[in-house]
Formats: structure tokens, C-alpha cells, sequence
């Protein structure tokens, strides 16, 4: 069993604005599992708001040791022993959940979402990611986002009322609304809340910051819009008390360490009726195309990572006019270009 | 894709007793299920307390028409088709999901198990049940059972104090104890598990009947042992409140209609904190190899169904002294013997 990585650079191709932050590139590491004759992908793509970065998963993938394991096939085993090695950097477990997935799905030749007993075509249409910008940036990024039939809106900062009314102007596409904990008082959440629901906005993602659940429960009870939790919920166990102020979850294999908590998430939120979205941070067609196996699984899907991005080194799951297309590939179905 | 479906009389050892009924033999159902050349097979064992008989087993396979489905990979779909062709009928739903689990495993020459990740080290040890009898009966059985090493009894009659005490008697081995709702006060409950809380007892299944759900809350607030609920969890979206008056579930395949919603259960009650249990019917190899597949996932392994019978028509995952023995076969890992 060998494991590799390497850092990469992605690139963006607009500045990514959002409520707390503004970047033109997105580090990432590729982590490569080597096994049995097997070559197998994962990846890390570091958040500062979770408190990880390129130093943080590197330092983390050189203290794993998986030798001490008879079989790649005990992955929950594995992962235990994983999460186990230190609290948070769960952008660096998910990357080992990744390669674990793709290579016991290369070993079984089967892709993951069919050994799950999925199928493709349940699969919800993808959002496309506007980010917070100027006027006339948000004009030329609605004409790019032509074919995607969902758009996804960042807010939270001076700008929601031009940035909703500029989009509003051009498209009538269904809209997700994402604060990104930029309301900092109940009675701005609610204005803003309230005026969205007068735009053909579906939800509102994370309208305060999560330490504020109070106020997200008061606001959920003050405002008809679903609202979904992003910041405020990390892993499992997050999720039964969510139910009491949200309508929903976006999951992020980045913040919940893979695959494996991913599928645990979506089945305890099916049991306490939460809506179930899946979201992503800047990454690769690696990490996008893990999410898109359980895309059959989600009421809302969000995994545009890689359609922001000018340099994606590998080939993976597309994403055609928003529809994620789940080809019969084994594992993740991912290809290095290099 | 053909199914086919056969009952077979299962006769038990012993007559087993518990606080609501006593029975000699166990009919059940095996279903058939052939496609590609690979032969699958399911299990439905009926319980009169939710309502099926070998008569609404065979009526509802009869309804079944899986030829709408392209694939039999495509289980979540065929599942939710099935649940929907009428309400209840969970142990025949779950025949369903049984054989389509075997052929995906025979398909991909996988044991489930292995599919799923696990590691059949962690599989706990299974429980042997001793049901309602006189002393010389109970004294025989406990020696018949002298090859496993926890003992599972079942009360909630008037004569309580007497199975407890000849087992008692014989052996320190450690107890769980199943009621099956047969303690109809609080004052009558709380007085049986205070006597049990001195007896060696690991925890109570079921002490009071599922209506009673706030009896049994209060029962827990005013007693020791952990309380299990069994017949107050039937499916999925029985399981959050739960919480609040259980420290475990008992999940049965027959229940909750089969392995996929078992998953979803035992997921939703890691998150939950919720101790996991499995149980079973009478059941022939084909239901507890299934039901032994999920063993690595449990804290209390209670399948012993085919255990208890003399005429098992299957040969499958082997129960040796308490311990399931997961072997590498693909699929459930049963053979018909005939």
C-alpha cells in the first residue's frame, strides 16, 4: 500500500467573492492510493474556515500509517482509525474516504453509485455558483452560466438587493440564495429573508452565523423560505438538533470527511425529514465526481466546483447544461489528464 | 427476471413462549428470484403482531412485476416501488430486498459485508434465546445452550422471578432480558427492572407495550438499566423521538423490510446515540446470513432464529459459540440443502 500527494493550483476563473473572503486560485491536494495494481485518487481541498490548509493535510496524510491493516476492504475500520489520528482536518480525512472508495470500486469494476444501488436519473439538475461581484462582472457571468438551468447566488455583504435585482434583470432561472453567515442580526436575516421571497429564490443557505442558532430558529419561524444549513452543520452527529431550525443540510465531503459520512447523513436526514443538498469548495473533477455519485440521493445539488476553475488536471463525472452525467465507469470514474 | 416463492414449516425445538403467544412451528416463505443466470434468494417470516401470514406474503409477491425496472442494480427504485404497492407487509418487502442484496453480491462476486466495508472481527457476540417455559424445561435449555455465552430471556409473564432465578441457578452469564411488552403498569415495570438491575442483566427489551411510550419515559427517568426498544421501532422515521425514551433499537430485518432500510436505521442511531441491537424472527439461514451481514455494525447481536429450529432448509453464515462466522461468499453466503 503506497500513498502519494501533490499539491495543485487551481485557477479561477472569476475572483470567488463571498461574505468573508475573495480569492483568484485554490490550492488542492491529490492524494494517490497505490494497491494490488491499483491506482486510486483522493483529494483535500483546505477551508480556513474549518481551519485547514495545504500545510495541514500534507502534515496529516504523512502521519497515516496503513500498513498496520489487512485489507483495503475494512474501510470503516480504516476511516475510524483515520479520524482518530486528530480532532477536525476533515478535508485531509476525506481524501483518504475518496481513494479508499476508488479503489475498492476499481477492485469490484463497478462505479460507486451503482454498487449503492442508485440510479442516475433521480439525479436532481446541478446549480452554478455566482460569487459576489460588481454589477457589470455579475452580467458577463450570467451570459457564461447560459446553459445551466439553476443558479446558485452568493450574498452577505452591502450588495444583496443589486446583486439579486442585476440577475433578476437578465433570467427568471430558480435561484438558491447563499448568505454564508453574513447576517449578523435577526431583524437584517429577516428583511432579507423576506424580500427574497418575493424573487423566485428556493431557499436561503446559512443566513447567520452558526453559533446563532437561536436567532436562525426565530428566523425560520418569522419567514415562509426553507432554509438550509451549511456552516451549521459539519458531521453526523450535527444533525439531529438541526431539525429545529432548519428545513435542510448541505453536506460537503470536505467538512464531513467523505463518502462514508456523507451516506450516514443523507440516511439520518431521510429519518428526521431534512431536505438534503450537497455542496462543494473549490476542487477538482476528483472530488466532484465523489459527490456526484450519491447525486441520486439529494433534493439539491450544487457540485460546480470544477466548472469555476480553468486548469482541472483530471477528467471526471461532467456536468452537461446542470445534469451531472453518471457514466458506467469503476470508483469515482476519474482520469489524470497529465 | 422470475421470481418464485415456496413456504416452509419450520419446527422448533422447543415450543416457544413469550408474553403474548406459544408456538410448536414457524411457517415462512422463501422467495426466489432468478436473472442472468444468477439464482437469489429471500425470506419473509410473518408475525401476527404487524399483521402478515403466509396467506398476505404470497398475495403481495403476486403483485410484484419487477420487468419495469431496467436493472436489478437498481435497488433504490425497485425498493420504493415495492413499499408503495401497499402499506405494512414488511416482512414480504423484505424478502424483496433480501434477494436483490444476494444477486448484487453474487453479480459482483462480493459478501455483502466485505461490499459494505466492514470487518467481521467487530461483529460482537450473538445471544442465544431461552423463551418462557417451566424450571425443568429452562434447566434443560440452559444446558443445551452451554456453548453460548450470553443468554437472552424472555419474560413478562407471571413467573417472572422464577425463569430468572433457575437460570441463575445454573450460570453467571451475562443477560439481556426481552419483556415483548408484557409488564402493563409503570408500577408493575418499574418494580421488575429494579429486581433485574441485581440479577446480571445487560438491559431490557421492550418492558412495557410501544403505546405506552410515555410510561416507558418515565421509566427510564426513574431506573438504571439500559431500556431497548423493540416493537416501538418499526421503520426509519420511528427512530428520532426514540431518544428520548430508549437507550438502544432493536432493528429486525422482518420489520423494517429488509437489509437497505436496516442500514439507513443503524446510520440514523449512530448519529442519534442510540445503542444498536439486531433480532430476529424464526428464521431459516437465508434471514439471519442476511441479517449477519450487518454484525460488524452492532453492540448486541440477537440471531439466533435459525438456532431454535431442526429442520433449517439453507446452510449459511454459522453461529459457533455466539459468533457469526462471515465467511468470503458472495451475496447473504447461503445454499439451499436440498
Amino acid at each position: 500500500m503506497k500513498l502519494s500527494w501533490k499539491q495543485y493550483d487551481l485557477k479561477l476563473k472569476h475572483t470567488f467573492r463571498i461574505s468573508r473572503s475573495a480569492r483568484d486560485t485554490a490550492p488542492v491536494v491529490i492524494l494517490t492510493l497505490e494497491h494490488d495494481g491499483i491506482i486510486a485518487y483522493g483529494e483535500a481541498s483546505p477551508s480556513s474556515r474549518y481551519g485547514e490548509s495545504v500545510e495541514t493535510i500534507e502534515a496529516f496524510f504523512s502521519k497515516i500509517n496503513l500498513s498496520r491493516f489487512d485489507s483495503l476492504f475494512f474501510i470503516d475500520d480504516i476511516l475510524k482509525y483515520v479520524d482518530s489520528i486528530s480532532i477536525g482536518n476533515t478535508a485531509a480525512k476525506c481524501a483518504v474516504d475518496l481513494a479508499l472508495h476508488d479503489w475498492i470500486g476499481k477492485k469490484l469494476d463497478v462505479p460507486l453509485w451503482k454498487m449503492w444501488g442508485l440510479n442516475p436519473a433521480n439525479a436532481p439538475l446541478c446549480s452554478f455558483t455566482i460569487a459576489i461581484d460588481s454589477k457589470e462582472i455579475v452580467k458577463q457571468k450570467i451570459r457564461e452560466a447560459e446553459e445551466y438551468p439553476i443558479l446558485k447566488v452568493k450574498v452577505g455583504l452591502d450588495n444583496d438587493k443589486e446583486m439579486i435585482e442585476t440577475i433578476r434583470k437578465i433570467t427568471d432561472k430558480p435561484l438558491y440564495v447563499d448568505a454564508n453567515e453574513g447576517w449578523k442580526t435577526r431583524e437584517k436575516a429577516l428583511e432579507s429573508v423576506k424580500w427574497l421571497q418575493d424573487q423566485n429564490v428556493v431557499f436561503v443557505e446559512q443566513p447567520m452565523p452558526a453559533a446563532q442558532f437561536d436567532d436562525i430558529q426565530w428566523l425560520r419561524e418569522h419567514s415562509h423560505l426553507p432554509l438550509i444549513g451549511d456552516e451549521s452543520v459539519i458531521r453526523l452527529s450535527d444533525i439531529p438538533k438541526l431539525a429545529q431550525a432548519y428545513s435542510g443540510i448541505n453536506i460537503k465531503l470536505m467538512k464531513c470527511t467523505g463518502l462514508r459520512e456523507a451516506m450516514k447523513m443523507i440516511h439520518t436526514a431521510q429519518a428526521t425529514g431534512l431536505k438534503i443538498m450537497m455542496g462543494c469548495m473549490i476542487e477538482t473533477a476528483v472530488a466532484i465526481s465523489a459527490g456526484a455519485q450519491l447525486s441520486p440521493l439529494l433534493d439539491y445539488c450544487d457540485l460546480d466546483g470544477n466548472v469555476l476553475i480553468s486548469n482541472d488536471p483530471f477528467e471526471g463525472i461532467r456536468n452537461t447544461k446542470g445534469k451531472m452525467i453518471l457514466q458506467n465507469k469503476p470508483g469515482l470514474g476519474v482520469t489524470p489528464l497529465a
